[in-house]
């Protein structure tokens, strides 16, 4: 099959726009001029701010259609003066391409687009082709990957299965595909009591007692032991905060702020009314005021082992001579929409630099991963 | 006795020296020259940029003398906007006195000099009437009343027994004298474990269920239910702080501040090795690092209820009608000083309004402190 497109040079084109969320940086334009004159129907579907690129090759409609998901948009570059090399010069040191998104996941989605372009054009496939390629995954993710799933379900595209191209790897190419992801929320307490001087504490009602028998509740009970394809569901209280700066002074206030983690045995519904129970039995024991504000990020969710992570993983093999494990650890990531639409997994580079000062990719592992992408395309439409 | 000098209109003056710790501004140059021109020996004991006092009237070494300790620094005005009045303009409105200072306690100063002054000069009597006034007690109170006694004791100057002349009274004039105080000590407690992400708690080692158990076992735990004249000693968590805004980490670090009031079942030196004691214990269950830094304001003191406190009792009685209560309440005092030197009891007006916006006194209180002050020293010298 003749390579047109290199996709580490791809990859080095799409660090130099500087496209942090929100900005597009010309990432999604250049993208959608390239799979134009690839033969792609292109529609940009942009939305509150956003901008989102939907690309399909083939018939709308088509039986067989197999859909990549990924984004353009970056983190931002954290203190400039820390990296050693411009974040958006995209420079190759030691074979190593440089640059803010190298991993998460300009090169992702370089590698996809170039193994769709060169699959499409050498060997036209019975079906479609379809990608979906966002510009707010990094940040509120309202307007992004959601939007083009609207849009496809207002319009009637349809994918019959999806691939996610964030960076899954730990350590070593090959070694991790992603079958779901834990839920995840946020919950922030506020307890309130009777503000005092602490020579009277009699006078007052310290709220900071009742919050320390929560949080020890709270960190001490295990939610459960994992699930076949989930790890334990975890809670980390990432924050107390009082701030009051006098030591004669009891205050009124205090707040928490905690993270759970959790799997296939819970859904942010379940867990909101455990958190509103557990604060109940505090603020009756401590006669105080407990405010609960949870704000959930997405629920869990996993494609279970099947004909879509089977296909996957043998590619992978084939290529690295790894058997990758099927794994559910992490944060969320926009498989959690795509997951509504079409069994999804994510497969794509090691993320050790992600979001890091000297972001940075090894130039081989980008041409790997169009193998590898290719090989996936191969294999769902023969 | 002829009465030469109004207490109101001297806590007038002295109201308009604007004496916020730690300056003088005029206050115990114009009480030296009152005491002075009445025959009192004056030495102005500065140290450390503080402005103080020692004023007596008699022979030094005299086998009866009596003694005084007050301040004439001030707490600052704050928001001067929320003032009615000019803070230093000592405005009179319907009987009461406005100003910082007003209560605390420039009143009970200007009380005694008053008494003092017109008592030497009506009935001269055999033995020393001293005064101490010092002009940091609001401030770092390390080179206020403490110079003072350093000072005396290497003059070899000695007061039998002396008053304090700080508000003492809760509600009404003539309801409480306090003997003593609680002990005070503020701990600062800071917690270490390792820094991660919070969908890898594994890999981290949070510090904050660490601080929960620590503050949670140390609020439960009753230090005591009080002695003969102390109330049960109180430790109160004041705050705790983390200051992590990502609710994707967790943080390294987490703080915490309290306040222990002990009385004299305890000394700073048994709660600080209860204190890391209970830090070890918990150190070692969640293997954290657990450090205490711990800033003591002054231990307990009591001068047990005897000649000096039955004194002053008699002489609130005769003015008020009231029997006092003998207290140990409230944040520390001067006293603490004094008590190395000699008994010490405190009596003075109604607090309420103390380091508050607004600051005032009952005129007619100023006039009843006064005499109540008068009677003591009748009282001591006959
Ligand atoms: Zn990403
Ligand atoms: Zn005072």
């Amino acid at each position: 099959m003749p390579q047109t497109i290199d996709p580490a040079e791809l990859t080095a084109r799409l660090i130099r726009c500087a496209s942090v969320t929100p900005e597009e940086g010309g990432a999604l334009v250049l993208l959608q001029e390239m799979l134009e004159q690839a033969g792609f129907d292109c529609t940009r579907v942009d939305r509150g701010g956003v901008s989102n690129l939907f690309a399909r090759w083939g018939d709308k409609g088509a039986a067989k259609s197999f859909g990549f998901n990924g984004h353009t948009d970056v983190v931002p570059v954290g203190n400039r003066d820390d990296w050693s090399v411009d974040p958006f010069g995209a420079e190759e040191k030691d074979g190593q391409l440089y640059g803010r998104g190298a991993c998460d996941m300009k090169s992702g989605v370089a590698a996809f687009v170039a193994a769709a372009i060169d699959f499409v054009q050498a060997t036209p496939p019975e079906g479609a082709v379809i990608l979906t390629i966002t510009g707010d995954e990094e940040g509120p993710g309202i307007d992004g990957t959601a939007a083009l799933l609207d849009w496809m379900d207002e319009t009637g595209e349809r994918m019959e299965m999806c691939l996610v191209g964030e960076p899954t790897c730990p350590e070593t190419f090959g070694e991790m595909i992603k079958i779901g992801r834990r839920g995840s929320l946020n919950a922030f307490v506020t307890v309130t009591g009777v503000q005092g001087h602490a020579a009277y504490p009699h006078r007052a009602n310290n709220p900071i007692p009742a919050m320390a028998r929560l949080v020890d509740r709270l960190s001490t009970h295990g939610l459960d032991t994992g699930t076949d394809h989930f790890d334990a569901s975890t809670l980390a209280v990432v924050s107390m905060d009082t701030g009051n700066p006098a030591t004669n002074v009891i205050p009124r206030q205090t707040r928490a702020t905690l993270n759970i983690r959790f799997n296939d045995l819970h859904s942010a519904e379940s867990l909101k009314e455990w958190l509103w129970a557990e604060a109940q039995w505090v603020a009756e024991e401590f006669e105080v005021e407990i405010d609960l504000d949870v704000k959930v990020s997405g629920e869990a969710f996993v494609t279970p082992p099947g004909e879509l992570s089977a296909m996957v993983a043998r590619a992978v093999e084939a290529e690295t001579g790894l058997s990758p494990v099927l794994s559910t650890t992490g944060g969320t990531s926009d498989a959690r929409f795509v997951k509504t639409h079409c069994p999804v997994v994510e497969f794509g580079l090691v993320g050790q630099t992600m979001h890091q000062v000297d972001e940075r990719v090894e130039i081989a592992q980008i041409h790997r991963l169009k193998s590898v992408y290719t090989r996936i395309l191969e294999s769902y439409f023969t």
